[in-house]
């Protein structure tokens, strides 16, 4: 019997291609009002891999439009009762449950302070859905696994889909169309010598820049979730400045990279790190000291960054039951969080 | 002799006096620009603890004024090439050498987007300098110990120096007058008991929430730098979302709050993860299973939460050496990384 998250990663492809249809008309209407308000400031709101997929469109929406993007601390508002500043921006919130109460709170609180309200949720309609001008729902279905996936995957697909209406972007559009049958390839790679090399570590850095780095967060989170590793995320220009201290044998480090202006940058910092003697893996083409791990070309640079986190997905799942934990189960945490 | 580090951190009063007398009007004119042309949201630009003050401030401006704050990563220019769209916003710069390529290129895509900007900097003129309207220099004087301390303390001082002249808040501007013999005490106390519970630990947690995230952000960078130990920064509401899975014994919890909302939320998750049986410390009064450390009371609860960072870095730098190590000399690093 496949566990829930091996099941939930084999659905991500059927989940997006309902998403795409079934919330295509919610996501037309709220890019055009994105299109209609011209913000200045993009707030986003969210936790765990829902914050994750926020800093995912965070890298987009700045590298398309050029529109700045705030990440807003939840207890601004539910800790601290700030009610931000915000009547020529706009605020999306990305919220699998729509019901956590500091979510919902600085949602209600960006609403007060004049944003444009849009929220991407697994729940309709939900707390958070009634504090949002629009609220689209990312179709992921039921998730049963406590370690989000197929979530996570429409969270992200439903953020590019929403940047695609907004910038009446043909060519974000078209490959979003096709982004279905790459990611049901996608579930099929394979990662071979990432396992081995991970055994006896006890740490790892996960790295990435741009739109990648933001995977390279949701990757690390999920190593400590179903696997009990300590994993962290940094740029691959950030780790330079102080965390490189502790790289070196039995601290391994995975990289991504997709075919964009970054590659050539994140390949040489990670064949710099491999020189310092640790086992130094990453997506795409092979790097001098580096491992190479299979990725998936969807005809996007940022489709490719989203897909990039479906063959992790598969590998971690593996490698947690590997390391006789059940995926499905961490041993300290319930889906749905409920923060104040 | 003591190490560069030390004689730096007990220099933090005179240096943070040096900045508050000897860039009062630059500060005050800066701070009038910014008042005139009332952004709609401010982006931030920093690396390694620069970055970390950054994200002080992004809490600091947000709470005190409500205006969102967007830290933009360097790679959005110098990778990407994009110019971000900033004529109704403005631009502030955190920068130790005021040199490194990707710093200056994202500066300078602000200007070119229409932004106000704003720089602080420990040398004055510098290519960063060059690029902004109102550069501040934190007089932090020659730091010659890789890990930064003075010029993280002076960035912090001078950027809330910048907020009250901004805001024109009487309050923190009187905050500050008495800021540096606060710091001279916080430079005197001692955290007992936290290098015992540390030895035997591969990993651990530091936590805050709001103004002290950003605080334990710094403190888990100095971590590796200095000891080369896996220190991970998290909130403590996002902590509970996944990360809490590795705490338990072998990897303790040392989290900052000061007396502000944020307090008793702080104190309640960090008695809850003592009670998994790690060892758990906390700045402030004793909370159930952690341990109290103590900390200054300066009147101004961002001013307390900047403070904290002082006694850590005394306790840091004793813990490098009683692990062997030369905290003014990591195995890794050097004091200006330049990133493209």
């Amino acid at each position: 019997m496949p566990t829930h998250m091996r099941r939930e990663i084999d659905e991500i492809p059927e989940a997006v291609f309902r998403l795409l249809s079934g919330s295509g008309d919610a996501l037309a209407e709220a890019g055009a009002a994105l299109r209609a308000r011209a913000p200045t400031v993009l707030a986003t709101i969210a936790r765990g891999s829902s914050d994750h997929a926020a800093h995912f469109l965070k890298y987009a929406v700045e590298l398309t439009l050029g529109i700045p993007v705030a990440s807003l601390g939840p207890s601004l508002a539910s800790v601290y009762g700030v009610t931000p500043r915000l009547g020529s921006g706009a605020a999306l919130t990305i919220s699998q449950s729509g019901r956590s109460p500091d979510i919902v709170a600085m949602m209600q609180a960006a609403r007060d302070g004049g944003a444009l309200t849009l929220c991407l949720a697994n729940t309709l309609p939900s707390p958070l859905s009634r504090t949002s001008d629009h609220a689209i729902d990312i179709c992921a279905g039921p998730e049963q696994s406590v370690a989000a996936t197929k979530s996570f995957v429409c969270s992200l697909v439903a953020g590019l889909a929403l940047l695609a209406e907004w910038g009446e972007d043909a060519e974000l559009r078209a490959a979003l169309h096709r982004l279905p049958e790459h990611l049901a390839a996608a579930t099929r790679l394979d990662w071979p010598g990432l396992a081995e090399a991970l055994e006896p570590a006890r740490s790892l850095y996960v790295l990435g820049r741009g739109p990648t780095a933001a995977i390279a967060h949701e990757a690390a989170l999920k190593f400590k979730e179903t696997c009990g590793l300590h994993a962290e995320a940094y740029s691959t220009a950030e780790v330079l400045h102080g965390p490189v201290e502790i790289v070196g044998p039995g601290v391994p480090v995975l990289a991504f990279a997709v075919a964009d202006a970054a590659e050539s940058g994140i390949a040489a910092t990670v064949d710099g790190l491999g020189q310092k003697g640790t086992d130094a893996f990453l997506t795409g083409p092979s790097s001098g000291s580096a491992a190479r791990l299979p990725r998936i070309d969807t005809g996007h640079p940022l489709l490719d960054a989203a897909a990039a986190i479906v063959p992790f997905y598969a590998f971690v799942e593996a490698f947690a039951r590997q390391r006789g934990r059940n995926p499905d189960a961490p041993q300290s945490l319930r889906k749905v969080t409920e923060t104040r």
